[in-house]
């Protein structure tokens, strides 16, 4: 399929001047094999967007965690802890302090359920909604927007759709 | 750009049949609009492939971070503690009691540093070399295979060159 290829050298065509040829020092590490394994390579990446990603939210103070908490409570509102967890992925001991950083930090409540006084629904608070409101803002207009400047448009969301077809298919 | 665009269509062309129409339960928790933002993808796609590469070399109990130490050492012989662990991001004291381990596994020791007395080179063991032997031969056959198998291996490349550019130049 000639057809990535071709897109894979727009990819290197935009690279910046400067890192073309990347002046090594002589006794740099040598990576070799380890960056042709995908997770080693996901991994480095994954790194540096979530530092982008603190460093855009900064003055909100949000983990990138806590951020796709905030964002999944906003769209499923009334769901328990229990259900938004595990849609996240995040075991039980680290989402409970994730959950006791937000709600006192008034971004977040836990209610009792009224059909099972065991579980926990979530809320955002009127804070929350705010700051969610701008946290967006900040992550689109700066963080999202670089990346996709860096990748261009149909890269990036190749990159989405090869992303989600791991995420679900492998 | 369409050339991108042909290859994601591609891409989704490749998608298992019972996939394409998921049949999501009425209640399950919508993610919304966090689907599409690129930190969020990339971190669940990273989790799924880490659990991947664990269960692939479980005969060898390694972790990802395990093999691309053992991976670094053995193409940088004789360089330091300090310089493997700053090319792989990892924290000194993850990184002091990730060597803890593999050392009291004898898959690699520490060496004191005959120029600098403070500083430790890194070795593989003759046990940690063939482990690494094993461990790539897993990883290559059964879960890069796969990957490969799932996106494509033009696509493969092309999501291999994204990762990296947004590790180096992002």
């Amino acid at each position: 399929m000639a057809v990535a290829k071709t897109a894979g050298a727009g990819l290197a065509k935009r690279k910046r001047p400067a890192r073309e040829l990347p002046q090594a020092p002589a006794d740099a590490i040598q990576l070799g094999d380890l960056a042709e394994f995908l997770g080693y390579s996901l991994k480095r990446a994954q790194l540096r967007i979530f530092d982008d990603f603190i460093g855009c939210v900064a003055p909100l103070q949000l983990t990138p965690a806590q951020f796709s908490v905030l964002m999944l409570v906003e769209t499923n509102p009334g769901r328990n802890q229990t259900e938004i967890a595990s849609t996240l992925g995040i075991l039980r001991p680290n989402f409970v302090a994730l959950l006791d950083e937000l709600e006192s930090r008034d971004l977040c409540v836990r209610v009792r359920s009224s059909n099972d006084r065991r579980s926990h629904i979530l809320r955002l608070t009127e804070k929350g909604r705010a700051v969610l409101v701008r946290a967006r803002k900040l992550i689109e207009t700066r963080h999202e927007a670089r990346l996709k400047e860096l990748l261009g448009a149909e890269n990036r969301e190749l990159l989405l759709a090869m992303l989600g077809k791991i995420a679900r298919e492998f």
